[in-house]
């Protein structure tokens, strides 16, 4: 019982020394990249010793991977409760797309972008991203659908949600070193049109 | 001009050898990244002394910027052969963006990656990666314009031409680690069918 207190704390530090490693892994990540990106310079970076991280992620598989999983899955979160605000009318499925754009710009997607390149051609990292791949795509797919209100029983409906999400990520891509904010309005503006069209019935069967 | 038959032959060698030193470059950056990608590896496996790179390519950003620049432009070329082959009919759209998505597939395209999300936070590499982009972004987007026989003056069919080519990029991410084919499939048909409605003009403005 005496222990209780001593250990609230502890509990308490080793959680955010868990959450500041996984944070400072995406930022290594997206930088240094799979291979520049060493447990020793995440760990120099985020101020904690070597076997601290060690003692919250075995492997460097381990340590990136949750980074991803855990940072990626917040801002899945994030976007849900956001999208869920956007009001009714027809900028709804505008909106919705900007905000699925916005999920595929900045430092997460150049990290998950460099780890899964490098999980291309290793093996060991390879068996590890495919289930968090599958588990994010099917969250962010489940995510789009809602704040889409979209009905997938209808012709072309979710291949449509699916070509958003990848148009998404296109954008992401086409924005990685001239963010060109004109282009992608313009893209996001004429697909959302196309996607209303398909959402109201009228897709290919 | 007792000369000339000497130099050919050396001229010729300087062409291969620059070329297998392209090839090589394009598959090291795919397989190892912008960090992991040296001039020093490059010339062990091309077979090449460094110094015989460096001929060629005074600075890694000349090699590796060169060798994206050369590839892509090949593949644009033979891109935009082979889809004039597609013969018209209902079916001509889907077919068109099956062979731009396939662009974004493969280890070019890992490699493009890696030299673009490096060049986020080198300003070195970025100063030479942006005209780099926005010659291959032009050059692809004039082919599909080109291929899609899009009337640009149309409403929205500038922008859905665009879009297509994010649609494209972002097939290829998702692809990445598990090549989903029916899935590619699926959003390619769905996709195919609002961009043909785009195009007959009924685009949003």
């Amino acid at each position: 019982m005496t222990s209780a207190p001593v250990r609230e704390p502890r509990q308490h530090r080793s959680r955010v020394t868990r959450a500041r490693l996984l944070d400072t892994a995406v930022d290594v990540l997206a930088e240094l990249g799979w291979l520049g990106g060493t447990v020793t310079v995440v760990a120099e970076r985020a101020g904690v010793s070597r076997g601290a991280v060690q003692h919250h992620f075995p492997t460097r598989e381990d340590l990136f991977t949750a980074a991803i999983d855990h940072i990626a899955g917040d801002l899945v979160a994030r976007t849900r409760l956001d999208g869920a605000r956007i009001p009714p009318g027809p900028a709804h499925t505008e909106a919705v797309v900007e905000a699925l754009a916005a999920m595929f710009r900045g430092t997460l997607y150049r990290a998950a972008l460099n780890l899964w390149t490098a999980a291309v051609n290793d093996p060991v990292l390879r068996a590890r991203v495919i289930p968090l791949d599958l588990r994010l795509t099917a969250a962010i797919y489940d995510m789009a659908v809602e704040l889409l209100d979209a009905d997938v029983s209808l012709p072309g409906v979710s291949a449509a949600v699916e070509a958003t999400l990848d148009v998404a990520r296109g954008l992401g891509i086409s924005a990685l070193v001239i963010d060109y904010d004109e282009r992608r309005r313009a893209v996001v503006r004429q697909w959302a049109a196309s996607l209303d069209h398909v959402l109201a019935g009228n897709g290919a069967p």
